[in-house]
């Protein structure tokens, strides 16, 4: 077995290490031939520093040669860019090969999840395309940090063979079939991660937070019940698991946008601080979007949604939210009072 | 309207100030008479530091006086004092009085849990007792800080009337009528941070707390559904909102105690350093117990209960539970491989 991963950043990296502690031989695409160089004489100092790679990992800035052979694909690439990188693939991979999406993210234009954009673009059967969402925060893993995630993929037999691929050790996966639940919990998080830090600049505690992340999954769930995911899976490793670990993070680039915009700049002041804007305040607008056109309540996401467009302050999205009657908790009690 | 509450510690004087801001004149009963007489002098500087209580609260040393007319009595004691301090107003409450749990745990020996003993000690119908529970640090709230909250009750009509009793600007009640899941939520939360604690204490980064969460909240889950509780309650505020606020905060003493035990201490040496057992560490084997009778698998409780009984090392522990097969995620997924 041979494997390859399209991407050389942090999570790329980190996973290609995974598999070949795993036991799979694994070549990276890097855009650049200098990081291919270095990944080829075993590290990676810009993603991954102080962490020497398995030997087992080799690097190429061909993207037909990393994947020639390989019976598993996993592709780390920022997502909006992943249909022009990969375009050259469609077609190209061996009869059996499996796809394995690390992306989380919804292509602007398409809505396109990415299993769907792999899907599309390397010409595969759905089957064929499996989804790898967690509390996995790459740095962690690097350093042999012990964390569960779970491998989603239609066809149970191809979420094993995934998950057996890159368990180690510290490294453990769990499988799932609801693709498209594990997807929406990677989409949604950076928004709910966004709105927490901005209640953390607007000076609120932990109790502020754990609500906003508890009502969060609530508004998450909702939504993914209304499209056919599983509620399990949000109450899950890809859900609770990946929203807690981002959250508790002080390197989350959502977290740190919402938290500069909570003290009070502006969403170009935020960009300009955080080196561009962040996922959350990217896809907030198409998250709310696929909630109207459902019918679904989602005020937290509304709530960044009329931050990052301008529309209200973080003081204004907080006293609203507030302002709302009591209600039965859960995701379907309907509103009263 | 008038209300009571039972208890004069953080909670219990944090919780009159929310009922007396909602509007409801209420009387704290304190054990110590420095303490009421420090109540009724707008204060109680030991356990709600800075804070300035309402004039509508205030404080008797006599159990009886504080209950009479009162239509809503709460009650925030150590879980296992509520039996010998409540005895004597037994059959002594309104004809349409309801009494308020802000307690967490269950009672050592008959294993009720607070509403239950609630209900037995006071002579009340069960449709008459609520539970309060959620992300509620009470230095938080009395801060000003927005939270949500939980309010369960069998009857829905009931669980309005109390939430409606003590929402304020900030803190905001969702109903719920779940009331055995609300409450299991509250127990088995203490047993979870305490191993998230131990985590951090082994030197465990972020990934492996939110790992140990999520996975800690599937255990819960699917001890509260073999007991016939909803799966929603624990992915709500009592549930998620509840142990993210708790695994966030220093100041939780069962993580505290878990930390200890994960730097390498005897559960003697903990406790000394802790000044006591935490309640998780009491209450671990009692979850154990019952999650065994039920037949249902709760891998971190186990660990916490082998730490605690001296049978295993925190190393040890976490070495076993990533050495469990790889499964499928989910309450209800039967082991695999």
């Amino acid at each position: 077995m041979r494997a390859a991963v399209i991407g050389s950043g942090a999570w790329g990296t980190t996973f290609a290490s995974l598999l070949a502690q795993a036991g799979t031989p694994t070549t990276i695409w890097a855009r650049r031939r200098e990081v291919a160089e270095e990944i080829n004489a075993g590290t990676n100092e810009r993603y991954v520093p102080g962490h020497r790679l398995p030997s087992t990992v080799r690097a190429t800035t061909s993207r037909s040669q990393a994947v020639y052979g390989a019976q598993l694909v996993a592709v780390a690439l920022p997502s909006q860019e992943a249909r022009s990188v990969l375009g050259s693939l469609g077609g190209t991979l061996g009869e059996a090969a499996v796809a394995v999406s690390l992306m989380k993210g919804v292509e602007l234009g398409t809505g396109l999840r990415m299993s769907e954009l792999l899907t599309q673009v390397l010409g595969l059967p759905p089957g064929r395309v499996a989804v790898v969402s967690g509390p996995n925060l790459a740095d962690e893993i690097a350093a042999g940090q012990p964390t569960g995630t779970v491998v989603a993929a239609q066809d149970e037999a191809v979420a094993r063979l995934v998950a057996s691929s890159c368990a180690t050790a510290t490294f453990r996966p769990y499988t799932n079939t609801d693709v498209l639940g594990v997807e929406l919990c990677g989409a949604v998080k950076n928004v709910i991660a966004l709105a927490v830090g901005a209640a953390t600049g607007h000076g609120m505690g932990d109790n502020s937070r754990a609500t906003i992340i508890s009502r969060g999954l609530v508004e998450i769930t909702r939504l993914g019940l209304a499209l056919g995911a599983r509620p399990e899976t949000f109450a899950g490793l890809a859900g609770v698991g990946d929203l807690v670990a981002t959250c508790s993070s002080p390197l989350s680039r959502n977290q740190a946008f919402g938290r500069r915009l909570g003290e009070g700049m502006s969403v170009d002041q935020a960009a300009a601080a955080s080196r561009g804007v962040a996922e959350g305040a990217r896809s907030a607008r198409a998250v709310l979007d696929l909630a109207l056109a459902q019918g679904v309540e989602m005020p937290i996401t509304a709530g960044v949604v009329a931050v990052v467009e301008g529309t209200a302050t973080v003081a204004e999205v907080t006293d609203v939210l507030l302002a709302r009657p009591r209600k039965a908790e859960g995701v379907h009690a309907p509103p009263h009072e």
